[in-house]
């Protein structure tokens, strides 16, 4: 029996690091866990945006630039929906609406989310295992000065403007990781987990909440690796600095080692950032250097080689 | 204050009807009566077939030759729910799918059913009164020599095949009509009711199992006059004349006649089904003849002018 990789991830710069380590690893070796603290309904439709991402990504569906949405997609329902006075600041492109009904059905139908987005993904031709980090429905909800928000009213009506003051992840006490994502991490051979380079508020933060997720990574006997996903005090994608300099943290890469400090062994940063090191602290912990950027796709595969050669030095 | 002409329909044909009295009647003198006992929801959303076919046509947006959808269309999302091995028996138009999207959304958020349909009927530009014949949930169920199957399992996934036993209008009882419909059929000046050539079993008699409202046509002073689906012993559209055969009546417009004999004043007839008047006995309603088949827009508007003047005939 082989071993087991976990990787913990949200949307785009997660996505990409998952897309590498599925080409890098055989479908039974990777386990992807996927933020669901996004997931929301809108027009009825059940939508997760994080899961969508790393489906389209390793599909090679993704629209490369935009950092949502499929690359090959019509707007006609959306022109309709304007047309017709509707909402239309949640962007549904007619092939992603496809997505979303088929889900819709067979979540009313009674079908688990996990038990959905494998029967998805399996349409997608992917044949590594893409599990929300629960079946239970767990919201992050944005507390600003503005008043508390829902995830996608900050995140995608609000365009992340508002000052966030705290973040709160409604339900992800009474969730229960999923069955699937329990297995994976009582794996008898894992090989060790890795915290994709994702916004660590909103995509990863919401995973370790449940079910204290968090405290079974302190315990965990396999390597923990987090890659940052700050490059140079800057988020590479998203709100990740915006919201760190609101929060009262620096923005730079060594936060993000305070911020996991207690349930991983290792931080890859990129190397431009290696004055950190000077930073650290015998109770931080471990900083890697080398380059974690992806353009390219080869990137992404090169990373994911870097990462589990980490892991196994770790592992050591 | 005007009078006020009140039309019973179901899909295409009525919708018709409809249209013709839609370009002679101004907003204030007609309302419109939709049937919604092939109201279904799929994939999570709320699709109204009747309504939208009647808005479609007003809005001079349906589809002329398929009797559903628009003609301008695009299939994005159904040829992606079809590689994504979904459910393609209800063929859903990108634009259609737009209209279903915000009915989900208005209903959801605890619209009634009038009111969603007032203001989409507004977004497309329409003035006169699309009224759903109730707020409450009405469903026709057929039972066939397969089983009961729900209305839309009947009629497009199984085009109409099984032979029908009886039919059932499944909430009708505990249905009201809206207050808008209500008002209609109250006014003081109703210069009558008009059953527009629409099927007997599947469009018309949803409507009237609601709140008894045929008992209510019964004791009505205004002229009550149904134009006949059937000509020359064949439906013009649907299966209305194999539902009748299989139901055992004949299958004629003279059913037709016997089928609402109890609360029409007359039924309008196509000429060409004039030997038809050797069959009445005194008993049964007036037959009025004409020529009642609208294959063009100008055919629309003539035999809503007809209707209208056999109303006014009727009232003396």
């Amino acid at each position: 029996m082989g071993t087991k990789v976990v990787a913990l991830c949200g949307g785009v710069g997660g996505a990409k690091l998952a897309y590498g380590l599925s080409h890098v690893l055989p479908p039974e070796e990777l386990s992807i866990i996927v933020n669901t603290g996004d997931d929301f309904e809108h027009f009825g439709l059940s939508i997760c945006p994080d899961i969508d991402t790393v489906m389209y990504t390793l599909a090679d569906l993704a629209h490369e630039g935009q950092g949502w949405g499929r690359a090959d997609e019509q707007w006609t329902t959306m022109d309709e929906i304007e047309r017709l006075g509707g909402e239309t600041w949640f962007k549904l492109g007619d092939r992603d609406i496809a997505l979303h009904l088929l889900r819709t059905q067979s979540l009313a139908s009674g079908a688990s989310l996990t038990a959905v987005s494998a029967q998805l993904a399996k349409r997608f031709g992917i044949r590594h295992a893409v599990l929300p980090m629960s079946n239970d429905p767990v919201r992050t909800m944005v507390e600003t000065n503005e008043g508390e928000l829902a995830f996608q009213d900050y995140f995608v009506r609000r365009r992340c403007e508002p000052t966030v003051c705290a973040l709160r992840y409604a339900g992800a006490e009474q969730a229960s990781l999923s069955p699937e994502v329990l297995r994976a991490l009582e794996n008898d051979n894992l090989r060790g987990v890795i915290i994709c380079p994702s916004n660590p508020y909103l995509s990863i933060a919401p995973i370790l909440a449940v079910a204290d997720l968090r405290e079974r990574l302190k315990k965990l006997s396999a390597p923990v690796l987090a890659v940052s996903p700050i490059v140079g005090g800057h988020a590479l994608k998203g709100p990740a600095a915006k919201m760190m300099a609101e929060l009262g943290a620096h923005g730079g890469a060594f936060d993000i080692a305070r911020m996991y400090g207690d349930f991983i062994d290792a931080l890859f940063v990129d190397s431009r950032d290696a004055v950190l090191e000077r930073q650290r602290n015998d109770a931080d912990p471990q900083l890697l250097f080398g380059d974690i950027v992806m353009t390219s796709r080869d990137q992404r595969i090169s990373l994911a080689r870097k990462c589990l050669s980490h892991l196994d030095y770790l592992r050591k």
